[in-house]
């Protein structure tokens, strides 16, 4: 295992396991032209004196612009800056076009909507290898309640948080073999689906709509004028079925009319979905505030992955929208 | 903005928003023991040559061993080793009791188990503000597929793939603010649960297993001898109930007999919930060869945090497994 040994496909792989946020870095070059990239190689340094760095390729374009600037500015960016990611990642001429900046200390362009911003003034550089280590002052920063963007093997993530104590819903010792365990996927998914349909229970029987109708207002909620069999097909994922006679209960509640053999919400039933709707946004905010803003992005992340692995060929609820 | 301004701790929050891996690094001090301590501030410098850094506190206990040694190890920690990270993060006088070591290029501990290892030599160190950056060159290297852990904002954390494109489960161009939209997280936990339970459908349905039936020999697997009531303590939170007639079904098909009101799996029951466990099991395993062992990983950790926040008082159903 000698240096002559090192693949650098295989060593760039490897490295590529150690998780970064993301970040663009900015300048102005000795023409005043606004100069930025992406970068991962960021980190901190030093809090006193306050001291980041980051590396650029020696090979970079940008390497007389950063040279030779006294300013530049690192943005953390955001998991909604995929786009701005790509972007100054790229070799494109016009990375700036249509971005608005704030007024910085320096005159190195300032990005919006960033996770933080740290505002440097260049202490050292130094060399390493084939890149350019670039120590800064930050002479200002701020922050924003944004939940970072990550990167992984070579792959844009998102973050969760993994608790200090490895989170149990039993306090069984261990989990069976024989049998199924708390920490079967399977089990979760369903626990956390009808704990959280749980929480609309109340207004649910309150209006005395059961699971059932439940499915169907929801269905009609995004497609109405439609016939029995076709609120099926979308609720047939379910495993479960809606029967006339629930569409009947629903008629005779007054949330639903039925016309030539088609089903349409009334205006009560249009105000019976929107209050569901409402209350599971409500729910959700509970869990963002509870979770933090980023879990449940990465939980609707990988949910969305999930369901399109597991997909039996669902007719798109949405393309026929009204 | 002067840095007279500076506030440490808030300049500490914000650069903690940028996330990075973890490290465990290693070292032989001069009295040849071994060092090590827990570090984030690692960074990929160059490929050619392959050069990587990380940064050690100037008041570091291992400041002596780290300046005087010609070679260290970096250690990307896996998700499994968080445990480790808090042992080499803390000043314990014994960090390497009990570990196994493998034998490296230098006589530098070389911790076993973790996503990635590079060996280095020293190549450069530099200051560093209230820190040393130490530049080595690597002359080894090897990786394991294993999920990284991560650090993001002072808590341990893990990542989750964010594809390039935004995922839409469908072809709508956008969300009607009046409906149910596809990203409403009630709606992807529901879809994704019964996506899940379609897999085992057909299964289940060449057993004559409804989902009641499904429910009651689920907890029976886990703890049997016991009555009506107390099996429906155990899927109460799933909104729906298991009637005297689904436990007399059970009974003709063989798989449950009852004894003083009290219900028991027979042998015919126990395999029939050992298939759908192991069925359960094996579906898992797809999702994880599809999604990622860390995304699956990430899944569980969230759902599990969500479950906690919206458990509404289940009785623990492992406490008293059979």
């Amino acid at each position: 295992m000698q240096q002559s040994n090192i693949d650098p496909k295989a060593l760039r792989n490897a490295l590529g396991t150690f998780t970064t946020g993301v970040t663009i870095i900015t300048t102005k070059d000795g023409e005043g032209q606004a100069v930025g990239l992406t970068a991962n190689s960021f980190n901190s340094v030093s809090l006193d004196p306050p001291l980041v760095l980051w590396s650029l390729a020696k090979t970079a374009l940008s390497v007389p612009a950063f040279t030779s600037a006294t300013h530049w500015n690192v943005h953390v960016l955001s998991s909604a800056q995929q786009e701005l990611s790509n972007r100054f990642a790229s070799k494109g001429e016009d990375k700036f076009s249509g971005l608005e900046l704030d007024k910085g200390v320096s005159d190195a362009p300032l990005l919006q909507q960033c996770t933080a911003r740290f505002q440097c003034r260049t202490a050292f550089t130094h060399d390493g290898g084939d890149h350019i280590i670039f120590i800064g002052e930050v002479i200002a920063f701020d922050q924003q309640d944004l939940p970072p963007l990550a990167f992984q093997s070579g792959q844009y993530a998102v973050t969760a948080k993994k608790p200090w104590q490895e989170l149990k819903l039993s306090s069984a010792s261990e989990a069976l073999e024989c049998s199924y365990s708390e920490d079967l996927l399977g089990y979760l998914l369903g626990r956390a689906h009808f704990q959280m349909l749980g929480r609309m229970q109340k207004t649910l029987s309150e209006q005395n709509i059961t699971a059932m109708h439940f499915f169907a207002l929801s269905v009609l909620a995004i497609q109405d004028d439609i016939g029995l069999n076709e609120i099926n097909a979308h609720v047939d994922y379910t495993g479960q079925k809606i029967e006339t006679q629930h569409m009947e209960e629903l008629i005779t509640q007054g949330a639903v009319q039925q016309i030539d053999g088609r089903y349409l919400l009334t205006e009560k039933g249009h105000q019976a979905a929107l209050l569901h709707i409402s209350e599971a946004k409500v729910i959700e905010q509970e869990m963002v505030a509870q979770l933090g803003e980023g879990d449940v992005m990465a939980l609707k992340v990988i949910l969305k992955r999930l369901i399109q692995q597991t997909d039996p060929g669902l007719p798109d609820l949405w393309a026929n929208a009204s």
